[in-house]
């Protein structure tokens, strides 16, 4: 199978369990679900969830345990940090993935109730569906509220709030934001998927340090297409960097030395996740295309 | 030891978990974690997290685990939710406990994240002050995810807010609302206690429908003392539901009969309590507090 026939066999395989998992819209408070659905069925390239799913099939031969319900939680995770970031108190964005945003086409009130209710709900997957090997469920609730906590994903949010209020922003401070608000997600949803494979805590550890990589490549791409590609090519709002006077790795390093660093991060993602045990070759595929991509 | 002083003690050890299990305000990203601590030491009644110690002790010849840290994490979820109920575009209310809002004192997005951050942190605390007994952690997570969740708390405060757009509410919408919104959060604080005391499954669902019983009689209280307190008792901006045109227990139903509701609720809840095992003593002095509050 090509890697583009593989990727799509595993996000039709997540966009199957996040509507097998989230609450139909027809039970009530019906506007929240709906509104819970509307934002996770946006589409996207379901990344996060697809790196759970590819770190488990590493452990193939013996896995632990299904990791479609970790995918879409950390899908629901992703959801929510997005609806809630575009909000007008936040960065203010009506377009996402090309459709309207969730306050644009609900609310305001009601995307903040149902990110609220994505975040909630991940941890109810979790716990639901690992019942039956519950050190498997503590961990994997660990990892998920660590990446997504005060530490990393909204630590890193905040930071990157103040950086765009406080012009002169370090390269040492957009590391920061860029380690935390991205890759935290990335290396959570690496060892996510390991866990379920039944990874021994090495590799787990390995899987982290690889989506520690990956993560900061993937944020300094969107740096790059945000400064380089056009708002119908993205499906979301172009040049808003600059137009906010933000520090990105483009404006610190220059669009050539952003290039580069990309390029060292993923090669090095890459490299360690060849290192892992199993058929590595969907993987590093995938981590090659994060780089490469366009929008 | 009298009530006040039990209560008072409880509360101590409660007020100690927060400052011991929320991260330090000097650890990055700061602003975030002054405003989660902000947030959590406004005060306010602790009446969850006490719910959640006094139920554990009712099995306290074999506690199973130490429940504050499950206390703490009741008290991060709650907290959340009254930061964001807070925001501009839910009630846009600027007092909170006598002190300004979160939004007030910081700003919307700061407010938005560290309501974000203590809903995340509430199960990072319960994953990993239980890892001991995994078990016990997952049961703990579900239970909080399922009370916090889209069909509980969070969709009766979709249903809130929707009622308040839409005059004529029911009395059926309005038991949702009071059910889901309120209730959800004590049942799940009296069964997260009575699972650290390691209560039989058969407590665990009783403590559960006492709370849901107490849970009924405790907004019904709240909805009196918006039509009768003032705002310098309440320490909240008192008339609210009234100027909003909102149905409540008093306005659908009139005051005598609001009091009797919450009269007979808070007896079901009394009775209930005082079926389990143990000393019920606290927790049943607790429960008739809670109606017989002015505040």
């Amino acid at each position: 199978m090509d890697f583009a026939a593989a990727l799509q066999s595993r996000v039709s395989r997540v966009e199957a369990g996040i509507d097998r998992l989230l609450p139909p819209a027809s039970e009530p408070s019906s506007r929240l679900h709906g509104a819970m659905r509307y934002s996770m069925q946006a589409g996207g390239k379901r990344l996060r969830p697809v790196l759970v799913l590819a770190a488990c099939e590493l452990f193939e031969s013996a896995p632990r345990a299904d990791p479609l319900p970790a995918a879409v939680a950390v899908e629901c995770v992703h959801t929510y940090s997005l609806v809630h970031d575009d909000l007008p108190c936040m960065d203010d964005d009506s377009l996402r993935r090309g459709r309207p945003t969730a306050h644009v086409a609900y609310d305001e009130a009601t995307a903040l109730l149902a990110g609220d209710a994505l975040l909630t709900h991940a941890f109810a997957i979790l716990s639901g569906s690992y019942s039956g090997d519950s050190a498997l469920a503590a961990s994997l609730v660990a990892e998920l509220a660590e990446a997504a906590g005060s530490r990393r994903l909204i630590g890193g949010q905040m930071e990157d709030l103040l950086a765009e209020r406080i012009p002169g922003a370090t390269p040492e401070t957009l590391r920061f934001i860029h380690l935390n608000k991205t890759a935290a997600m990335i290396e959570a949803s690496l060892a996510m998927g390991g866990r379920c494979g039944g990874a021994p805590a090495a590799s787990v550890e390995a899987l982290r340090a690889s989506g520690r990589e990956l993560g900061l490549a993937f944020q300094i791409v969107d740096d790059i297409l945000d400064a380089t590609a056009d708002t119908a090519t993205l499906g979301k709002t172009a040049g808003k960097d600059a137009k906010a006077g933000k520090a990105t790795y483009v404006s610190l390093h220059g669009l050539d030395a952003a290039r580069r660093i990309a390029r060292e991060s993923s090669d090095a993602a890459i490299a360690g996740l060849r290192r892992l045990p199993g058929d590595t070759g969907f993987l590093a595929a995938l981590a090659e295309s994060l780089v490469n991509r366009t929008h």
